[in-house]
């Protein structure tokens, strides 16, 4: 269902926002991080879990949900929420970065993108109108313009014919946009190029989206600097009302800096792939739970998180089920990373309320950059 | 801690038996059918939920434990419920069944059986004597004897001397165990020989073991007729007070059976493997939720259930989370086989409090292999 953004407050010293929105009766505050559930489930995680770890929105990804089981089937369930009995917000991705991602070969043109299926090879179209249907049909809360997804080393002149033919597709999506439940959200392109962002951001302001998000900066291998970047050449084209959103970020310093910079809400799958290899975040860096020196480790897995993980297993006992591949473990400590970065934007949010998010930076990355506590 | 099973009462027309024991200050009661958490964990579960469908005493597996982590770290952590953090009764097998069933190949000698890990082909020997110091440091409450079980098809002189080794296995492991918080039991084997069974019972029993149990049915390819028989030729020599335990044994039908033959409690990684192949147990059989016919089935995984998969998710999606290869599918179905025997065995209960336990036996039976409901 549509819901209404409230800029709460802008910081002083920083493009740092406080925004809230109602849905369903509750009251969600942003920034917030969104806890990705690729294919209608946040990996093995119940609803009340998510609940309980303070979790707002939640995504589905379009492309696996389109190969599997099929918008149509979701549909007939009564849409997402039903399917997945999830009472809380959902945001789709448009599939766009999954087609440049996982599918392989692809053929762009200005249709769409040809590309195989990654489950069975099938030839497969996905255009601008056909993202749109698939997400109308699942019934999220927000769907996202079908995008392309070139790599920041993409030249100059290829960038600006793609920001173009993106923008192209923006205008058909919405065109074509027919769920008057939910929203729909454009998407800036531009890669490193400043007048591109610049020029993206304009453009696709002047579609009127109900939302706007940052693309192109969660490519594998692009560093902080780009990233940072990306965001300071289109965030000042961006209306203040309007939620922004940071497409596929989630190191705890980038969703700092990403607030800082005007960012009002993150997804990323990494707490839950890290938990899956057996990371876990902690206020003092990332932690490897297969290190042996936590064999004998009785310890909680740590001190200062109020998750379910932390308050009843030790680093030893997860660790154990980590290396014997029981899956309570990866469960264990996507409870704990989803949660550590919930109760991290829970902690910006009260810093831009405080007025010290600068200082709140510095404190953290003394904390999680310092000397090692591994 | 050790705890006192009571007898509470015998059924007129079979040899079923109702009994309790109380366990840090909660009552169970039994038939009772015990959950597998072969690595310290019943697989995809919490204690929360196993606590929320009713489970009593759940297993664990010496032969995993001694190999990871090692039964040094379960000790310096305080023991297996500190470990786990869980405060129900834990029994351990002696490693014997997973040694004769994993380990290849192996030894058999007087002293013990010489294997090779199948974690990392080192070569290791587990005696009678080792099997009890393990477990003595799990600290479960209840430990079994190490014993061999040779397979159903065993010449009666092989098994004759297998099971006078076991008994000399079964007085050498009562020797040196050493745990005064930790009950001990005997496991009576004799494959499908009349005089062995009797002979093995009668000579386990004069070992004097807090409880006793029947091994050797649950090997692969072995027919119910065999184990009912083996059942038959052990029970009248087993004491009334004492726990009367069938290793490895969860097929609904079999739980009836053994009841209606006097046996107390039971045990099978059934359930939770069931559910990691994306089968539920049902009133009305064994359903595939793979099946492509519930590619758009909204209704409940079952009516009847009142387990947690049941009362939230319907077939389709539980369908499409095991198809998709996620977690939560098969920790929903794990909650719900789990639930649905722990169920079962309160139908059981109630049918012998109400003295129509075969009546029970018969509904159960047309409801479950009648008219196929699939």
């Amino acid at each position: 269902m549509k819901f209404i953004f409230k800029l709460e407050q802008t910081d002083k010293l920083t493009k740092a926002r406080l925004g809230s929105f109602i849905y369903n009766d509750v009251l969600y505050e942003t920034p917030m991080f969104m806890p990705v559930g690729t294919q209608a489930t946040v990996k093995t995680l119940t609803k009340e879990e998510l609940k309980e770890i303070g979790s707002g929105i939640i995504l589905a990804n379009t492309y696996h949900l389109w190969l599997r089981p099929g918008e149509d089937i979701v549909s007939k369930a009564g849409g997402l929420h039903k399917f997945m009995n999830y009472d809380g917000p959902i945001l789709t991705d448009s599939g766009g970065f999954q087609v440049f991602s996982l599918a392989n070969p692809k053929d762009i043109t200005e249709e769409g993108v040809t590309f195989k299926s990654h489950l069975n090879g099938d030839k497969l179209l996905l255009t601008p109108e056909k993202s749109i249907a698939i997400q109308n049909k699942l019934d999220s809360d927000i769907a996202m313009s079908f995008d392309e997804c070139p790599p920041a080393s993409a030249t100059h002149e290829y960038m600006e014919q793609s920001i173009k033919r993106t923008l192209r597709w923006a205008k058909r999506g919405k065109d074509v946009h027919n769920n008057p439940n939910q929203m729909l959200f454009g998407i800036v392109q531009g890669g490193p190029y400043q007048d591109l962002r610049e020029y993206s951001a304009k453009e696709t302001v002047k579609l009127d989206f109900d939302g706007y998000s940052i693309g192109g900066v969660a490519n594998d291998g692009e560093s902080k600097e780009y990233m940072y970047q990306a965001i300071d050449y289109s965030i000042p084209h961006l209306p203040e009302n309007k939620i922004r959103y940071l497409m596929g970020v989630g190191e705890p310093i980038d969703l700092i800096e990403g607030v800082i910079r005007g960012i009002d809400i993150f997804d990323c799958v990494l707490p839950t792939r890290l938990a899956r290899h057996g990371h876990a975040f902690t206020k003092y860096g990332k932690i490897n739970l297969r290190n042996a020196k936590y064999k004998e480790d009785f310890s909680k897995l740590t001190n200062e998180c109020d998750c379910y993980a932390c308050k009843n297993y030790s680093k030893a006992y997860i660790r154990h089920l980590i290396v014997a591949n029981e899956t309570l473990g990866a469960r264990l400590l996507s409870i704990h990373n989803i949660r550590f970065l919930i109760k991290l934007m829970e902690d910006i949010r009260n810093s831009i309320k405080n007025n010290n998010i600068l200082e709140f930076k510095e404190e953290f990355i003394k904390n999680y950059y310092g000397e090692s506590h591994e």
